[in-house]
């Protein structure tokens, strides 16, 4: 059966009668065998996955008995699978986490940032707190790269350079996952200052299709990717939070599928109900056009029902208000049904 | 003498080895009569010029006699021209001017927000101060609306709607700097609340060729292009502030020509040496794509030299830093000499 491929999706933003911008995304949807099922645009484009593919950087910590050994609460794991906004639950349960493994913060290395979230960035700011490494958006998954370590009695320091043990491992996940050859791959430094890996959108797709499908998976790593996928279900919050696509998204979805944002206009797919792997590059790297398009196809592939389509109209048909809350403009993909 | 037409200037974002993400932009040089000189992409695609055009915008302030009447200063037609970044010596300037024309900053319809100046911001969130009108980056331009609305004896309230006669007067000197028949455009409603009018790039940048080249206006016009062009000249620091384009560039440029954005990735710019009109839109709206698109540009066109080009290397060849301020990209103009 031969897979239908389309043009690359449009994300309009209209104002008034008029579109004012436009984003074009490519997309796949692909099997566990890496085949294609349905695509838009280019596929074979390279893209950096960034954040998107947290959920296969965290099979390590499973694979390495470090979850186990610790044991990882659902609230953990789906922290270690966050882009979180740090907001204060997020940021008092990665503490705890901290804590209670034997590690400080201070040992963090992804860089200090305030919290993504407005308001409570904004209580930092009235508090005249400086934006710490806890804070960081990928400080759940930094601390999971520090429980490894520290279980399997490697060094800490440096955990992030692309030589540490703990990075080798998780790019191994990676290749093994897409099932692309990562030695043919870019590498560059993602924000959080671990690697990033350069990968065909179809081969990002394939690591989600692995996840719905891990027939083909060990049983160590087919059970490592059922307490992910558990954890997310249940901890929708701790994965991005109040106002993110994720966290809005992800219960809408009732256990069909689960999405993972990452930055420059990634998001990361299992389709679960249908054992697919579903993955998208906005092309100029802008997230309001990433969200408008997971919204809408994963309404096109028929995993939100008529009630989740009106609770997340805000991402399927996102209004444009100006400062006076004057509704200006509206964003929206073209799609046909 | 034909025009020469490019391909649509690219802005690539580089991650390590590779490009992240890319920008397209729709580009055009054109004289005061229309004539295209130099065009990248398509000329003929419809933008919103947004507050790209405020010097165009301001025009009425002086036509009406407002600005003599009030004896308005350089700093208050800078700030009439200007998306400023709610700096105190910018907020202070714009509170002075409302007060010494006997109005209140309670009369600016241009809705609330905190000043864009992440350290500002934070100044009023320690404070426990919310963003009002005053902060708005359009409140430079909304005064000179007040203001002439009050010289002219006309209602003030609702001074931002598409029928009041301060807008009604925009809208012609847009059409006529222009030389577009609005009446053939659509109509929107721009972030401040006032009408924002589409037209094609290339009328766009025939708006600022008129500025650059002002000999078919008015003697009435001229004198009003004048002031403007020494306002701006004078006090580019208004016209934005700290970290921003047009503050940065302006200067850089020594006279040679000004530059103004304008949301969604647009820029206007009256190349004065050469009596031409430059604008630019980025097709997808991003601010980091448009700043080095006109940096770039205007590198190209001669008109900036090896220490302003050395300068503005940062909007030339933007760095992109992580969170640890480790140099991991850059942001480009794919634009060949």
């Amino acid at each position: 059966m031969g897979a239908t491929h389309h043009d690359c999706l449009v994300i309009e933003c209209s104002r008034g009668a008029a579109v004012e911008s436009a984003h074009m995304v490519d997309a796949a949807l692909v099997d566990a065998s890496g085949q294609v099922v349905e695509a838009w645009g280019d596929i074979e484009r390279f893209v950096y996955p960034r954040s998107a593919v947290k959920s296969i950087q965290v099979l390590p910590f499973f694979e390495s008995g470090a979850a186990d050994e610790t044991g990882a609460t659902e609230t953990e794991i789906a922290l270690a699978c966050s882009s979180h906004n740090g907001q204060d639950a997020q940021v008092a349960a990665v503490r705890r986490w901290l804590e209670n493994t034997g590690l400080k913060e201070q040992q963090l290395e992804c860089g200090g940032h305030l919290p993504y979230h407005t308001e409570t960035a904004h209580e930092c700011v009235r508090r005249g707190e400086a934006g710490l490494a806890i804070h960081n958006m990928c400080s759940g998954k930094h601390s999971a790269f520090l429980v490894t370590a520290k279980i399997l009695g490697e060094e800490t320091k440096d955990y992030i350079a692309r030589e540490h043990p703990v990075q080798q491992r998780v790019s191994a996940a990676i290749g093994e996952m897409t099932g692309w050859d990562i030695s043919r791959s870019p590498w560059a430094v993602d924000g959080c200052s671990i690697p990033t890996i350069g990968l065909p959108l179809h081969a990002l797709a394939r690591g989600a299709a692995n996840i719905a499908d891990p027939s083909a998976q060990s049983s160590e790593r087919q059970a490592a990717i059922a307490r992910i996928r558990a954890a997310i279900a249940a901890e929708p919050f701790m994965i991005a939070g109040d106002g993110r696509a994720c966290s809005d998204i992800i219960p809408a979805l009732a256990g069909k599928a689960y999405i993972k944002f990452g930055a420059e206009g990634v998001f990361f797919a299992p389709i679960l109900e249908l054992g697919l792997g579903l993955a998208l590059k906005v092309r100029d790297g802008a997230t309001r056009a990433a969200d408008t398009a997971i919204a809408s196809l994963l309404a096109y592939l028929g995993l939100l029902d008529s009630t989740a389509q009106k609770n997340l109209a805000a991402y399927i048909e996102t209004p444009l208000c100006n400062w006076r809350g004057i509704h200006v403009g509206t964003v929206r993909a073209v799609l046909e049904p």
